[in-house]
């Protein structure tokens, strides 16, 4: 019931980046032996000391407490609502399979095949729902998620604020070629200033910014403090607000000429849509892309000091809704009776970004992959993309497959690399046999 | 544009009570000088520093700032949702009337009528909907509130707390006659010990706490801090929790001698609640009320640093689901096809409680009322009671007039002595109108 895992310094928010250090080796529970309901976390009333979740220590932050705090983050922090607004909930037929736990795969880097079903608890699994042609073909929930319970998505957020970029592309209120300092003169003298939006979207803005997890003063750490993500320590000096830790990056070499993933890109892009839009990004979210999804669940940003939304990794929603916007993704941008996402907008992520760069990353889970507008582009044969966040989160779309994969989770690591060897194979094999057995 | 009022010390959770001091008599923009949108609270991105309401500071908690933060309390504090549930909305007929407006009435203690709709901004609403005969006959919203949007209910919550005691005791699974101690061993030695559930959910448990708002070290301070409503200062000794806070508490004389509205009495019967019921008080007030209400929108609760439910003041929901509670109060607690509350319940806070007692706590805008099971009762020739927050909130059934008032406020003011000389005749005035010309 126990599963070794390389020593981690956790990763607070990049996705698919090796974070493991060269120490010694931790071990971690597995998913079942870190079931949050089975261990007790904030059951009971008060739940005893050593089962209480708290925010102010970090203790939601440390595993395995995550897999009860991943799922209960608004009771711990400041957040707004993304309303579902007061239309019908569309519908997602059911057609259920039983054959698909069955289904075999072989993890990358490893001989032995492994099934869907063992995958679950393999990649500590929340929740994950499977759409094939617009069927719920498979949905499955673990501790402390429900179907009806918003879970964090990390840095799936970030492709929903680029998702928002693009319909106001596409509309011609922004402008991918203008810089941000141009948008948001706040930022003029920050390394913002000259990068353009585009630069944001693809992430080759180039900033002074470290993903030194070891140190609690990198950059990260201090990201996570000031989007209200991470309890500020007593005395602490650094900006503590969003708004002002994005003006304070300093830029490190010319924009533009490496893809090099760096979460404020996204932050500064959601202060260049407020100011475009006028609006929060809750307000945007929910009148773009939440309401006209015929979500079921009311969606939610957690916010900082000042009531600003996390864009690089604060949107929580319910799975299902996930899923929804995954299957509007997939079908070129229009669910629900709405042309939710304009379809240049998607073919330009299908496309993909400059694969070159991206193997300069080093990212050994997506080879020959790219990055365009905060979608992970996989250049697979099935012509896959994905939103991808820390400890799990994902929309997998494979549109010859005709499958959208929608995943919550939990995960001891922090980085997807963690989770790619049994989660990219898995869901490749799953549309193979979706296309072989429809 | 400005009215005058006596100087206040801010009430914090009380209602009813006169608090203002003998000191200088500060001066309160009125209801459209104060107006949120017009003054730009939180507008802009980022909004100006001298526009940017916070919790940390407190400037939530000072009016005007209190008329945008009222509404946007998740926004704040760290809080837990209280679902709708899956059914459909309730109907809630809609028959507006535009001659209420002009209904006048006299305000005590003044000469001369006011009209109903003056007293709008008299009182500092926020929103209002009144229902006659279950249809919406009038409803309004100013400022930040829209009819979607979970406005704070204050001690209005503590009405919905006891009418879930009141389940509870009607299924047997509650004993109104057993102590605190016996159910809530925590509590034991506290000053609840040896109170009975029924005297905590009529106020007469004795409390050795005071209601001293110029000592901002006095209990109703630190219990404000205590539930995560005010934020704790650095190096703050006092208990840091709801339960901690309540464990602390002592007896000042024998309970079940005098009605003193002290709030904790509501926090104590949360405790009970949530231990005989192995619920927490969201899920709990979702199966019992919300989801059988057939609310439009998800309510949710203030939670301390432990997840705990502020009972006593911390729930928040859409003026419109305010109603519908009343109306089921109105309606024997038939509501949407669903009993919801007994009626041996709603029969019994129509009696009404010990108005000798009642009289003894001097509350001078609500002569010959009681005080039972948390709801206050007028005593009035149409037999009204009501559910009363500081600020202004409320629910007020007539059930002579067939009339149900939700109202949410944001007056500068604490107690409702300050609303009720504009606020009480009026809904008697409305009442009355509506009867002659139904």
């Amino acid at each position: 019931m126990r599963v070794r895992a390389p020593a981690v310094v956790a990763a607070l928010l990049v996705v698919g980046v090796v974070v493991w250090s060269q120490g010694q080796t931790p071990v971690f529970p597995d998913a079942r032996a870190s079931d949050p309901v089975a261990l007790g976390w904030m059951a009971g009333s008060p739940p005893p000391a050593d089962k209480t979740v708290r925010f102010a220590d970090g203790s939601f932050y440390k595993f395995p407490q995550t897999r009860w705090a991943f799922s209960h983050m608004r009771e711990l922090v400041p957040t707004v609502a993304v309303s579902r607004g007061p239309g019908p909930v569309s519908a997602l037929p059911r057609a259920e399979r039983r054959d698909l736990d069955a289904v075999t795969f072989t993890p990358i880097g490893q001989s032995h095949p492994m099934t869907w079903g063992a995958a679950f608890d393999a990649n500590y699994t929340d929740g994950i729902v499977v759409l094939h042609r617009g069927r719920i073909v498979y949905e499955r929930y673990a501790g402390a998620l429900a179907a009806e319970r918003p879970h964090i998505a990390f840095s799936v957020t970030k492709s929903f604020v680029a998702t928002l970029a693009g319909i106001l592309i596409a509309e011609g209120r922004l402008d991918e070629n203008a810089t941000v300092g141009s948008l948001v003169p706040e930022l003029q003298r920050s390394a913002f200033g000259d990068a353009s939006v585009r630069q944001l979207l693809d992430m080759t803005a180039a900033l002074d910014y470290s993903e030194d997890y070891a140190d609690e003063d990198s950059p990260v750490w201090n990201l996570g403090r000031a989007v209200g993500f991470l309890p500020i320590p007593a005395g602490y000096t650094r900006p503590p607000t969003a708004y002002q830790y994005l003006a304070s990056l300093t830029r490190s070499s010319p924009h533009g000429e490496r893809f090099i993933y760096k979460t404020p890109n996204t932050d500064a892009l959601g202060w260049v849509l407020r100011r475009v839009s006028g609006q929060p990004l809750s307000e945007l979210l929910r009148d773009r892309i939440f309401s006209r999804l015929g979500a079921e669940q009311d969606a939610y940003f957690l916010v900082d000091a000042t009531g600003v939304e996390f864009a690089g990794g604060g949107l929580h929603m319910a799975l299902r809704d996930l899923a929804r916007f995954g299957e509007a993704m997939r079908l070129d941008g229009t669910f629900n009776g709405h042309t939710i996402v304009p379809k240049a907008f998607v073919d330009d992520v299908r496309r993909g970004g400059d694969r070159q760069r991206f193997a300069g990353a080093g990212y050994k889970t997506l080879p020959g992959g790219s990055y365009r507008s905060m979608w992970w582009v996989l250049h697979n044969p099935h012509g896959a993309y994905s939103a991808r966040g820390i400890h799990g989160q994902a929309i997998y779309v494979d549109p010859t497959a005709e499958m959208v994969i929608a995943r919550f989770g939990s995960h001891p690591l922090g980085g997807n690399v963690n989770l790619d060897p049994t989660s990219l194979p898995a869901y490749d094999a799953l549309g193979r046999h979706l296309m072989v057995k429809p």
